[in-house]
C-alpha cells in the first residue's frame, strides 16, 4: 500500500465549534429553558461559553477517557456540554430520563460516571438516585445560584463553574476515534446496553446526514430538534446544524403540544425532527384549537414508523414529512426516504405507501438481508430478511458486554426484518422479534398497526402475535381509541380486514385504555405479551364451537359474533374487560 | 484515551460507487465523446463497466500502488477509470495536456506511471512522448477497434480490454490513507511538483463540498463539471456528483462556448463548474448569437479569480455564479461564497463587491494569516498576510519531493496573500510573488486587474510590479483589448486609476495581442515578466523631464503624455510596440 500525502488531521467534535463560531459567528441557538424563559445567543458566544466549561470541567477534575452524565432536555448548557466534554477527551454520556430509577442507576454506574450534569427537572431523580450511585464525584445543576434550590447534594451550579474561566481553548489533538459520548440502548428486552461513539463516527454522521438527501439543513433554515440530546445526540442535528450554519432551536422540557407551537411560531421555525408520538400530539394541538403553521415547511420523522395520519395532517398544514430511519447502535441514522423529482406533484394516495418506506441508506451505511439460515438475500423489492448494517458509524461492540454484538463476518444486526428494492429503498416490515409465523409465512405487525392507524377511530394500535396450534401464530390488533369513537371495535376490525390479505388479518381486536410506550417512545410489546399472556383467539375458546378451516378467515366470524354497528364496546363490558384496566 | 466502539470501516472511493449504483442507480451519467457523438448510460450501467474495468487493469498487470496515468477529456471512461484504478488499490495519475510536451514527459516519469490511458485526442502527443517514457509499458486507446488509428504503440482499445470481464467486483478492503489519485501542480515556477490523494482525502472533500453551503447539488440536479477530469479530480464533481445521485454531463473535448451552450440545452444542466476564461467564453458566445440559458440557474466558478463582467454577464441570463477558491494542494476545495439569507434581493452594485471575494472555509480546512516574520495575523477584514492552510484534504508533502512542503508548525503556505474578516470571509488580495510592495505597503495586483477588467474594451488584464528607485517597485498594467475598443490606452488606464485608490494607481498601460495563459488557465506572469523586463517606467525614462513627487502621481503625467481620445493606440505604433508581438 502507497498511502496518500496528506496531513494526519482528526475529524473531532470540537472543530465542528471552532468551523461554526468562524465562519456562522452570528447564527444563533434559541432555547426555551427549564428556568422558564427563552434563552439566545450566537455560535460565537457558545464558542466562548464551551471554552469556559472546559477550562472548569478540567478544574473539577474531569480526565481523559471519563464519563460525565448529563441528565438534560435540549437546551444550551446541554448543548455546550457536548463539545466541551468531548473536547478535552472526555466522554458525554447522556441519559434518558424515561429509562427509569432502576435503568438509570444501572447505566450510571456501568458507565461509571464521575461526574453529573443535570437539569433542575431532574433534582428530585437525582437527589433519590445519588445513594445509589458510588461512583459520582460532582454533581453540578444547570442552572445559576439565583435558581438553585437547596439541595442535600450541595451541587454546584452551571453558571457559577463556569464563571470567570478564561473564553479560549486550545484543544488537545485528539486521535478521531477517541469516544466522545455514549448512549444506552432503552432495554425494552434485557439491561440496556451502551453504545460508545468516537469523534470519527460523529463527524461522518453529521456530515453524511447534511447531504442534500438526508436533513441538508444550511445557514437559511431555523431547524428544531424535538428529538431528545438525551438519546442518541439528537440525531446529531447540534453537530450537523452547526456545520449548516442553521438557527437552532431547542424546545427544552416542553414537549407538549402547545409549548412546541408556541416556539415554532416565535422563532419561525423552518424544519423539525423528532418521534411520531411528539408529531402526533402536535397536531392535535393544533387541530383543537384551530391553528396551522405559518413558517414550518418539512419534519423529519424518525424514532419509530411513520403513519398516514401524521402525513395527511401535517400536509393539510403545509408541512411535509420525510421519513429517516435509524437505531442507537448506527450513530443512529441509516436511511432518510428523500422524494425523487416531481414527487409531490403526485397525488397523496400515491406517495403515501411510498414515503412509509423507511427510505434509502445514507453513503457508508452498508445494508444487507439475511435469511434465517445465514443466506444472502436479493434487493428485489419482495424477498425480506434479517437487516444487517456495516459502516465507520455502526457500533462494533456493547461497551463492557461479554456477548457478541456482530455476526461472524463483522455486521451488525438490527434486529428488523425489512425488504429492500432495486432501487435500495428499505422497508421494515416487522421487528424480527415481532413478526408473526403464521403457516411459514411471516406476516408483517407493522403492516396491520398502519391499517388500523388510518381508522379515525385509533390513537394507537400494536398487533401481537398469539399462540395457534394450526397456525403456529395469529395476529391479535390492540387498540387504543379516541375518547368519542364512531364505530365499534367489531367496525374497525372489520375495516382493517378489508384493507389486508387474507394472511395479514387480525384474528381479533381488544382495546386497551392504553399502549404502553419505553422510553424511547416506541411500544413496548413485551409488556403487551404480557398483559394479554392469558387471552385466547376466538377460534380457540371452549365456547366456541367452530375452528376455521383456513387462516384469515377469523375475521368473519368475529364479525357476526360483536356488538352491532351503534353500540360502541364499552369498557369493561365483555369477556375480556380485564385487559383493558392495568 | 479511551476509543470509541465503532466498526473500523475506511471511506473509500470505490464505496461512493457502490453506493450511488444502489441509491441513484437510475441516474445518468451523460458524455460528449470524442468520437462526436454523445454517449449515456446510468450510474448502474458505470457500476457493471467499472467492474469490469478492475478485472481488466488487473489482467493488465496494474498491482497495488502502481501508478496509472490518464491523459483525457471529462467523459464515462475517464469516469470509470477513476473508480476502477483506485477500486484495485491502485493510483489514477490525471495528466494535464496543457502541460505542455516537455512537462508532461517529466511527469510521467517522475510518477513512474507503468501504464497510459489516452484520448483519441492525445494520441499524437503520446506517439510522441512514448520514446521518452521509458517506464510506460502498456498504452491503452480510450475507443473502441471501430475507432482506432493505426498506431505505432500497437495500443490496446478501452473496450476491447472491458469486454467479456464480469460485471461485478470485490473491492480489497483498503486503509482509507491509501493514495487513491494523483495531480502535478501547473508548475508556472519550477518543475511541476505531485500530489498524492488519499482515499480519505478525497472522501472527506466530496462531503464537505456536498453541503448546501459548498457545491451541494442532489439527485434533483443536473451537473456539468467544465472543470477538467484531468486536474485536481474535476473538483471531486466525479465523486460527490454520485453521493447526490445528481444527473452528470461530462463535456469532453468540446470546451469551446458553442459546444458548451449546446451541451447545457440539450441536456437541460440546472448547475455548472469551470474556471473564469470557460465562462467568459461561453458568455460571449452566448451574447454574440442573441441566446440565453433555459436550465441554467448557478454556477460555480474557481481555479482564478472570479471579475465582475461574468457575475453581471450571467445574471443578465438568470444565472448566479458562486465562487469557490483552493488549491491543487488542497484536494481542492477551500472556501466557497455562500450567500447569506436575503443576500440575492441586494442592489447588484452591493453584492459585486461580496461575491469577488474568495468565501469562507469549509469544515475541516483551518486558515490563518501569518506575518512576513511569522506572527500571526487577526481575521479582521483589515489586516493581510500569507495565507495558510491545514486540515486532513491538505497535502503534507510533495511526492518525491526534496524541499520542505509545510511550515515548521505543519501548515501549508498557500502562496496567496489574503485578508479573512471577522465571518470568515476570505478575500485574496494577491500570490505572495505578484504582491507590489511600494514605499512600505502592499498592493494587491488583482485589485487593479479587476477594476481594469471591468472596463468594456478590456479582455483580459494582468498588473506586474516594475522597479522602482523610489518605492521599490511600481504596478504596471497590461492589457488584452477587444478587436475594435471604444477607447484609447490612456483612457483606459485613467478610468482604471479613477476607480482606484492613489498608492495602486497603476504607473503606465501596454496594450498586448495576448495575456499568456497557463496549463490551468492562470495568467502567466512569469512569462509577462520576462516579456516586460526591458521596460522602463515613464518617470524613470532618459526622456522624461519629471519625477513624479509622491506614488500614485503617475497616472496623470501619462494621461497628458499619451495620444488624445479617439485615436486608440495600433499594435505596432509608440515606442513600446515590439512588446505587442511575440
Amino acid at each position: 500500500m502507497l498511502p496518500g500525502n496528506m496531513m494526519d488531521r482528526p475529524m473531532t467534535v470540537p472543530s465542528i465549534l471552532d468551523f461554526a463560531a468562524e465562519i456562522h459567528g452570528d447564527a444563533s441557538v434559541v432555547s426555551a429553558r427549564v428556568e422558564g424563559d427563552v434563552h439566545r445567543y450566537s455560535y460565537a458566544d457558545a464558542h466562548r461559553r464551551v471554552s469556559r466549561l472546559a477550562h472548569a470541567l478540567q478544574a473539577l477534575g474531569v480526565g481523559d477517557g471519563d464519563r460525565v452524565a448529563t441528565l438534560a432536555w435540549n437546551g444550551y448548557r446541554h448543548f455546550e456540554l457536548y463539545y466541551a466534554i468531548s473536547g478535552i477527551g472526555a466522554i458525554c454520556h447522556t441519559i434518558n430520563p424515561r429509562l427509569g430509577p432502576e435503568n438509570a442507576t444501572f447505566v450510571i454506574n456501568h458507565a461509571e460516571d464521575r461526574f453529573m450534569f443535570y437539569d433542575l427537572t431532574f433534582a428530585p431523580l437525582v437527589e433519590a438516585l445519588s445513594p445509589h450511585l458510588p461512583m459520582v464525584e460532582k454533581y453540578v445543576l444547570l442552572t445559576d445560584a439565583a435558581h438553585a434550590p437547596d439541595s442535600k447534594l450541595g451541587p454546584a451550579t452551571y453558571e457559577e463553574l463556569i464563571a470567570g474561566e478564561p473564553t479560549g481553548y486550545d484543544w488537545p489533538v485528539l486521535d478521531e476515534n477517541t469516544a466522545s459520548g455514549m448512549c444506552y440502548t432503552s432495554g425494552t428486552t434485557g439491561q440496556p446496553k451502551g453504545v460508545l461513539y468516537s469523534h470519527r463516527s460523529t463527524v461522518i454522521q453529521s456530515l453524511v446526514t447534511s447531504l442534500p438527501t438526508s436533513f441538508g439543513a444550511d445557514h437559511t433554515d431555523i431547524i428544531m430538534p424535538v428529538v431528545p440530546m438525551f438519546h442518541v445526540n439528537a440525531w446529531n442535528v447540534p453537530f450537523s446544524g452547526l456545520m449548516g450554519g442553521s438557527k437552532l432551536v431547542l424546545p427544552g422540557p416542553g414537549m407538549d403540544g402547545a409549548s412546541l407551537y408556541e416556539l415554532i411560531e416565535q422563532e419561525k421555525v423552518t424544519y423539525s425532527l423528532g418521534v411520531p408520538t411528539i408529531w402526533l400530539n402536535l397536531l392535535a394541538y393544533v387541530e383543537e384549537n384551530g391553528l396551522t403553521f405559518s413558517t414550518m415547511k418539512y419534519t423529519l420523522v424518525g424514532g419509530a414508523a411513520l403513519s398516514e395520519k401524521i402525513i395527511k395532517g401535517y400536509e393539510k398544514h403545509g408541512v411535509r414529512v420525510r421519513q429517516g430511519w435509524g437505531m442507537t447502535e448506527m450513530s443512529p441514522t441509516g436511511t432518510t426516504n428523500f422524494e425523487d423529482i416531481g414527487f409531490y406533484d403526485l397525488p397523496q394516495e400515491q406517495r403515501i405507501p411510498v414515503q412509509l418506506q423507511q427510505g434509502k441508506a445514507l453513503p457508508f451505511v452498508d445494508m444487507r438481508l439475511v435469511s434465517d439460515e445465514g443466506e444472502i438475500l436479493p434487493h428485489d423489492g419482495v424477498t425480506s430478511g434479517h437487516l444487517q448494517v456495516r459502516g465507520p458509524s455502526i457500533l462494533s461492540a456493547y461497551y463492557r458486554y461479554e456477548g457478541e454484538t456482530l455476526t461472524m463476518d463483522g455486521w451488525f444486526d438490527t434486529g428488523d426484518v425489512a425488504v429492500i428494492d432495486g432501487e435500495g429503498m428499505m422497508h421494515i416490515t416487522d421487528r424480527a422479534k415481532d413478526v408473526i409465523k403464521s403457516g411459514g409465512e411471516w406476516i408483517s405487525t407493522i403492516d396491520i398497526e398502519n391499517v388500523a392507524l388510518s381508522h379515525a377511530d385509533v390513537v394507537n394500535a400494536a398487533v401481537i402475535g398469539m399462540p395457534h396450534p394450526k397456525w403456529d401464530e395469529r395476529p391479535l390488533l390492540i387498540v387504543q381509541l379516541v375518547k368519542a369513537p364512531k364505530q365499534t371495535p367489531t367496525e374497525i376490525l372489520e375495516y382493517v380486514c378489508g384493507e389486508l390479505p387474507k394472511i395479514s388479518r387480525p384474528d381479533d381486536i381488544q382495546v386497551v385504555d392504553e399502549i404502553p410506550i419505553g422510553a424511547t417512545g416506541k411500544v413496548l410489546k413485551t409488556k403487551l405479551r404480557e398483559m394479554f399472556k392469558d387471552y385466547v383467539l376466538p377460534d380457540l375458546r371452549e365456547d366456541s364451537g367452530t375452528s376455521s378451516s383456513m387462516q384469515g378467515g377469523e375475521a368473519e366470524m368475529i364479525r357476526k359474533r360483536n356488538t352491532k354497528p351503534g353500540q360502541p364496546d364499552k369498557p369493561g363490558s365483555g369477556p375480556f374487560s380485564f385487559l383493558r384496566k392495568k
